[in-house]
């Protein structure tokens, strides 16, 4: 059975699952059982496949980069919560690094400008100004109620449960990858360089992946704890598919063009 | 008259001062008024007059060493809180250079290993051992509710006013400086590399100075805003010399030598 989150208990069921009684799984079978969660990733939106499927107008692909930049602007915010309830200096040390791409480092020009920079010339790139990306005036109340849900759990989560959270990841290197190969031939009007924020992510996700299942492995001692993290991750399923709903009810195909962004 | 602060409201006064009426002070005047408060800074404790003075005995200064390891400690998790806090990109890319000077950054090796290690590395060279400071074995509870008074203010003000409570820095130098001239003919028996802390905080508070009042000055555009700082940098002088109260408490000259560290 799946239990309902208790009212204002962050959207993660406090009750826990019948999967929650019994010996803990090995270590590979707890692996498994969190990658086999990819079924839920919104990889599988019907508003992703059309998008990775390059039936989008350009209206709507402009939506979805502005509506999802509002995800990136508050990952880094996430990240400082995670590290506000970390009293493990090696555990931060390894976790600023996701700040730090993010919001960029050394000279911050280039690949050092970080990942909402980045972002943000995916957005420039297919046509939308900057002041309409970072004013957040395209961004959609269901997205903000989404990722908000998102920071708000890892400000009050152990921090392990945060990072179990980000592990949707896990999941990240093909989208991005689909994005990549597909993109340039369905929507050849965006300039090729605007995808590099795809590129730097596969990398990324890769190593963010290795820490958190790292982190999944340890903290999650018990049936019970393991039971937990894979609710935590369906939660954060949860918010990515949100995001996709209330991105593609706000653009259907035949907005009419003065709401087209 | 001084407000009292709200049972449980985190120990800053909610009702503001008589001070809190009127046009707001030149930038001027606001920032000689938060100097003024040089005061009641902790470089005045009775403890810390006798510590630089070069009167206290072994184990009263590796006392006060283990017991302040606990602030060194928390500082990161008090920069993350900020950080958790603050919708600003640059003013994160500023924040975070805080973190990286306590936690360490690049190879970790050297200087490169942060303010937390260096403040290890003092505590061993006045003959603590590496296991007795990280254990925090000897931190007072009065310490802690200090210290976790500070975090916990950072973790749920606005990051403007968490970044004015950090204005104590301001006298910092000085009290560093003091130990550095000091301590070589006092304390003798300290290895003088043990004192590198001191030295890396002079450059650093300066700088971290620098950035506090910007903000401070443009956060407190009423004068309002700018009583509270007054009252938020005196919450936090009071951190600061609470904290040696009870390191004073707990280290008297005639400690019973079972109880010496």
């Amino acid at each position: 059975m799946n239990a309902l989150p208790a009212p204002g208990a962050g959207s993660i069921p406090i009750a826990v699952s019948g999967d929650a009684v019994g010996d803990p799984w090995g270590a590979d079978e707890f692996e498994a059982r969190l990658r086999a969660r990819e079924s839920r990733y919104h990889i599988h939106h019907p508003f992703n496949l059309r998008l990775n499927r390059g039936e989008l107008q350009p209206f709507q692909v402009r939506g979805w980069v502005a509506n999802r930049f509002y995800y990136q602007v508050c990952i880094p915010i996430k990240d400082a919560a995670v590290m506000a309830n970390c009293p493990d200096r090696a555990e931060r040390r390894r976790w600023i690094e996701r700040m730090l791409d993010h919001d960029g480092r050394g000279d911050y020009a280039g690949a050092n400008a970080g990942g909402i920079e980045a972002w943000c010339r995916l957005g420039m790139a297919t046509g939308l100004a900057r002041a309409d990306i970072e004013s957040l005036r395209h961004v959609r109340p269901g997205v903000r109620f989404a990722v908000d849900a998102y920071v708000n759990f890892a400000r009050r989560a152990p921090w392990e449960e945060a990072a179990i959270s980000s592990l949707t990841e896990l999941f990240a290197p093909k989208i991005h990858a689909d994005r990549l190969a597909g993109w340039p031939s369905h929507y050849p009007w965006i300039a090729p360089e605007g995808l590099a924020y795809f590129r730097s992510r596969i990398t990324l996700a890769n190593r963010d992946v290795e820490h958190g299942l790292e982190i999944a492995r340890r903290w999650c001692v018990t049936r019970e704890r393991q039971a937990r993290a894979l609710q935590i991750l369906d939660f954060k399923l949860d918010i990515l598919w949100t995001l996709l709903d209330a991105i593609a009810l706000a653009y259907p195909d035949d907005l009419a063009p003065e709401l087209q962004p």
